[in-house]
């Protein structure tokens, strides 16, 4: 384990953000993509290591960095988890009917077959790191730390050109128990990372005519 | 609700970013704040906005867009909101004992005082978006999709010079009945939003000696 390199000195004068940054942090944002689509290049492990750094500045509950991250590498694990999902993904498709049902099968729904870094990532539930603070009424806290960290892996790695897919169609209990990790650990997702073999602004989901881009989300309530 | 304005055009070349993007983005990471200190002024509604249409490009399970945004605004809800925090935080607090309970006194956790906009963030765990998709193993996506859509607010916000706190030390079923939010909502976070006092590249609970940042989630197990 190394500590991270990307600490600016503590003293620094802070950054200045300027228009043009905002703006290509905002094209970022909008061509960030779930990747299922990968080539097979292995990606130089120093590009990884660089991600890892940068991943440990993203937010925790207390300062707690609760993220522990496991590569799955070995071909014999990759073929348990590509069972899990392929277990789990009959069972989701089996609860679609008719034109739905002949859609659904037509998603390519992840990229374990291809992608050449694949990494599960667990919440240390029972880490002490933050002595607690912040989590006591709200203890899902921790496993939103994760979560936070990985969409700021996901950008990062975006702006590198690399592609992350998060699968979050399997069985998270098998999947725990196939990696032995230890029993406080809480998966929370599995992440293929590879060079995209396309690149798109248009999600994968809108482009196969599953579930359009709304604004559902982008209303809100005044209280 | 309006669309979301930062669909690029969807026939739009991939941007490309260079190094100097790839530098300041690392620093816009490293720089990213929990915000508790904040200036009273008033943020352009215009500003609010924008972030509003760039986190609808936030990942989301099976596109699903399943936040929900709570403007907290009038005197009364913010009461309601602020006593909630002040009751778990004195309950929190009465966890630790001597030296630790003195130093869990002097911190300062939340802005809910000063800032100026403030947004309970759900989850709508019934929405029909997505149709299902990617959630029937780990209904959890859904909620961690609101964690990741907050996280890309929180950087590009911070793009802008505007502060982010996450409040967590909150009993989230009184804060959803006070709320008044329909029943399917699940409570994710509170955030309050403004410009900060000060800007600082180490996070306050370090600077405060409560929690360094370590390497513990830095690790990397291989299967």
């Amino acid at each position: 384990m190394t500590e991270p390199r990307n600490n600016a000195p503590l003293n620094a004068e802070p950054p200045v953000f300027d228009a043009a940054f905002q703006q290509k942090f905002a094209e970022l944002i909008a061509w960030r993509r779930d990747v299922r689509r990968f080539r097979p290049d292995a990606v130089d492990p120093a590009l990884i290591e660089h991600l890892l750094d940068l991943a440990q500045l993203a937010p925790s509950v207390g300062n707690s960095q609760p993220w522990r991250w496991v590569s799955v590498d070995s071909a014999a694990m990759r073929v348990k988890i590509r069972e899990n999902f392929i277990r789990c993904n009959e069972s989701a498709a089996s609860a679609y009917q008719g034109e739905r049902a002949a859609q659904y099968a037509q998603l390519k729904l992840e990229g374990m077959d291809v992608a050449p870094r694949q990494f599960a990532l667990f919440c240390d539930r029972a880490t002490p790191q933050g002595l607690g603070v912040g989590r006591q009424t709200m203890p899902e806290a921790l496993d939103y730390s994760v979560v936070a960290m990985i969409e700021t892996f996901w950008l990062a790695a975006r702006a590198l050109g690399l592609g992350v897919g998060w699968v979050s169609i399997l069985d998270p209990e098998a999947a725990t128990a196939a990696l032995e990790v230890p029993a406080e650990w809480k998966f929370i997702a599995y992440l293929c990372v590879g060079w995209p073999v396309e690149e798109h602004v248009d999600p994968e989901l809108v482009r196969f005519n599953w579930q359009n881009r709304t604004s559902v989300g982008r209303g809100v309530l005044y209280r």
